[in-house]
């Protein structure tokens, strides 16, 4: 075992005296055109090759000795890197094939050296570390809760990049099969380099509630830190109208419409709006705007989201767009949302410009029928999500009550 | 096994048709001063005293039985807890520790039905289950990822409340105990309730690097998405100077000063300002502004951030209040902080309102030294952390480079 058990410069520095080390570092300081420099390459690929460990030992040398080397070294950064390639080159080896077996040996060896190393690595080698799946996995499956609290300040300070935004995609991917733990690692690791939403969202169409439940979660925490967009709102009813189980849309379009209720409307009203073409013949044969939701996916969301939301339903914008969706609605589709649609009150005559709270002027009839419908989902709110209505019919046991044997 | 494997409104509705749920019905339904009551809840207590179960088998049915009961359901709401309750006192038990100690059993047996069942626990006992950290645990230590998903999402609806702000402190502390996991599982929970800093920060001065790493990640992450403002400053460099290896305090500063130097530059001026009374002998005895951190403390502080930030000493805030610090300092300060003290420009006449980034005026060996001394912090900023140098003298092993052999 090379490395110190306590990490101090000294001890650092003590673990690199062996005769091992002379050799790497002969190799390292030799300038590139040296002639004995061949030679040394030769027995080390030779070594290399019987004993995979000199390749991450490599790796600690060259990081351990030029530790606090206040005076430039002599090893320029650069340098470090060169001679870890060269070797791989020797074995006929691709730089992140072999930097990332190296690494993985030494997970299996020595984890707390992977730890130590693991900053000095996306340093020197950035082009083959940055946006790596594999190696953030190899990280991600290493650390425990004191070490990733020293990648996140790392990361936290700028000084050290894992991943960026254009190699996001792939890294969450990848992600999705990981280990819950895994996963909650890397989530952190993503709010550390502070990878903007943006680069997060375009996975959420494929992305389902039963099996990334990690990824889902962390993606509504983001959501809940942002204000909604037009933008967002569309990527977010993007999904599909899952199951009951799946509650993420419910979830994040409830949690902005407790802070940002007339937003959220106007926002949902105007895609609404945009998803439904006015009925004049002329007008129908618009082609929907790309990448929006289609209009039955996106009255489906609105559906469930009825309870709990009866306000947002009664923004006049909300009203308006319920009404135009209504009037482009196939006979099918009326019938099934017949529960979202008796939110539209068309006979209203005293509805103005305001938010709609004004007294109710409809026939006591009219009001008393939509006032049962938002009741009935407002007590049901709590179970409609987690039970499966897969039938209509009620079927509960009769069951004597005492009473009926005493009377 | 009385919870389904499936959860649907029917196979919960068949699962509480057995001859015992009649007992719990009959139970729920009698009204409070039913004669007939009294012996079914002695039955019930008899039954409860041999057969812990019978505790969280009752939970389940007043929650099962009242299960998309649209039409109001026989058991008001508080009903439901109420019955619990009073088995409770048959048995002479507290409420609280009745109820943990059934759903430890729960766990225990039906991890499943607990977590089915946790949601209607917060909402039936708030009182004993809100901010309860027994309860927390259970829970945390319970779920997988797809059962947390479920709360974070409730609770981001605003629909479950596990704990509130004021009893936030308790909970904080007791998880600080708990296994990495079940803190990760905390802090999501802390994001979805949207527990605001303030009342997050207190248990800072408390928290070590080494045994609160999850705690003290989650917090720098907190902060990374709060703009510094004077309190947030003060709370964070309130800690404790701690060894190489707490990076907490540095993190934070470092991340403020990516987004927001110059306001920054501010907060730690005015801070270090007042902590450093004026040199007049009246005003030296002015007491400390409560609260704030000692001078030495703060200096200690700054010390640690100079490689990385060179810019927020060059602000003209900073530079006054370094100076006035330096000059309240004693002699030992003086020679402690003097590689600090050397970024204060002194002589430089160039220096006006602005940014401080003009070139510098200073004779040539003057800026020599100053600019030698910001150098070597800025290249051995990525090791000084992590390697304690509690050695003065370099001991590098001298080992015969290849060429004084070959020569």
């Amino acid at each position: 075992r090379v490395f110190p058990e306590t990490v101090t410069e000294d001890s650092i520095e003590d673990s690199i005296g062996r005769p091992l080390f002379v050799l790497f570092r002969n190799l390292a300081e030799l300038s590139e055109d040296d002639s004995r420099r061949l030679p040394l390459l030769t027995v080390l690929s030779e070594m290399y090759s019987r004993c995979q460990r000199i390749g991450y030992l490599l790796l600690y040398y060259l990081q351990a000795s030029t530790l606090g080397d206040d005076e430039g070294g002599k090893i320029a950064s650069n340098g470090k890197s060169q001679v870890f390639k060269e070797l791989c080159e020797t074995q006929d080896r691709e730089l992140e094939a072999g930097l990332l077996a190296d690494l993985k040996l030494c997970q299996e060896e020595d984890v707390n050296l992977l730890c130590w190393l693991l900053p000095a690595v996306y340093t020197q080698f950035p082009q083959v570390a940055i946006g790596n799946t594999a190696l953030l996995h190899l990280v991600v499956s290493t650390v425990d809760a004191r070490q990733l609290q020293e990648l996140v300040c790392r990361v936290v300070q700028g000084r050290l990049v894992m991943f960026r935004e254009n190699s996001f995609q792939e890294v969450l991917s990848a992600s999705l099969s990981w280990e819950t733990f895994e996963q909650f690692c890397l989530w952190q690791l993503v709010t550390a380099h502070g990878i903007p939403i943006d680069y997060v969202l375009p996975i959420l169409p494929r992305l389902d509630y039963h099996n990334h439940a990690e990824a889902l979660t962390a993606i509504l925490l983001m959501l809940k830190h942002e204000k909604p967009t037009a933008e967002l709102v569309k990527q977010v009813l993007c999904r599909e109208v899952g199951p009951a189980g799946d509650m993420f849309v419910v979830s994040a379009l409830r949690c902005w419409c407790r802070d940002h209720e007339e937003r959220l409307g106007e926002l949902v009203a105007t895609l609404l709006a945009s998803c439904c073409p006015q009925a004049s013949p002329n007008k129908r044969k618009r082609g929907k705007t790309s990448g929006n939701p289609s209009a039955e996916k996106l009255l489906g969301h609105l559906d469930r989201l009825r309870s709990g939301c009866r306000q947002l339903y009664k923004l006049d914008c909300m009203q308006r767009a319920l009404q135009q969706a209504q009037t482009s609605c196939t006979e099918a589709q009326k019938n099934h949302f017949s529960n979202l649609f008796a939110l539209v009150e068309l006979d209203d005559p005293g509805r103005g410009k305001g938010r709609g709270r004004k007294p109710n002027h409809n026939t006591k009839s009219k009001s008393k029928t939509y006032k049962n419908v938002s009741d009935t989902s407002e007590e049901s709110s709590e179970e409609e999500e987690v039970v499966i209505k897969h039938k209509q019919a009620k079927k509960r046991k009769k069951i004597n009550p005492v009473n009926s044997d005493s009377d």
